[in-house]
């Protein structure tokens, strides 16, 4: 689960760390970390709670919306982040995306108990807008595809409402 | 917010009452319960908690997703169940519903600390599958509109996979 490298969410200012999905501050969330993998992609595991089911033996739907919303904004992050010139390791602040559009396919139940795995391709589709392609893995099984457009969040954001 | 109303989640068999975010024995989840309005749509009502934020001061997307998908899901079995010539007070199982497909525009932040109100409308375009219009209210600002494809599960929906 790559615990030892650096996640995009590791380098969010502090104001936008408190995410219940990815926030590293939020203690009562999800936690996401959305990393880089050798081949271009990006990549997010979670191993779903005893809590998070549909009904006993599958997981809840809204957990995979939420697994799939944040690895879409950590990827479009990761993305705009190496577009400016900067890996998750150099410690430097990342931009934070929020959620414009949210859309997921259920191809099949998701059975509980397995390690869930989202993988993510990040499209420019302008240079504060990104589209990224999810297919979420339960096991090696491919349970869902997703799509999320994530959009660059203005760092006064939190004052701008 | 209704709780004298008998909710379609409270007509649901045990065994599909354990969903994260609607399931009435999962003490750990959301228990979504979603009525009848007057004017013929469905209403579901919930209140953020805290730690259910994207950043300070506005509601997480992926809650935001729970709460349609749950509201999705629930309008369709109100649906169904009333084609089938009960309401959810008669006393009779409800038919179980399970996402297909899930889709969410956020028109903006949703603030944090509003009561949030989905309405939905119900469409038939199969016997056992329907899609539902979500438009959801923080308060009385539109944040976001949802479109839920929901799927009659068998009920030995759980020993089949």
């Amino acid at each position: 689960m790559k615990t030892d490298q650096t996640a995009i969410q590791d380098c969010y200012p502090d104001d936008f760390a408190h995410c219940y999905g990815c926030g590293r501050l939020n203690q009562n969330g999800l936690q996401l970390r959305t990393f880089w993998s050798e081949d271009g992609t990006t990549v997010t595991y979670y191993k779903p709670k005893d809590s998070q089911i549909a009904i006993p033996g599958f997981v809840y739907g809204g957990l995979l919306a939420s697994f799939v919303d944040c690895h879409g904004t950590g990827s479009a992050a990761l993305m705009k982040h190496r577009l400016n010139g900067f890996n998750p390791e150099d410690g430097e602040e990342a931009p934070r995306f929020v959620t414009g559009s949210l859309h997921l396919d259920y191809l099949k139940p998701t059975p509980h108990g397995e390690l869930l795995k989202a993988i993510g391709t990040a499209e420019e589709i302008h240079p504060k807008k990104f589209k990224i392609h999810v297919a979420v893995y339960a096991g090696s099984l491919h349970v869902v595809n997703g799509e999320v457009i994530a959009v660059e969040a203005p760092s006064s954001f939190n004052r701008q409402t």
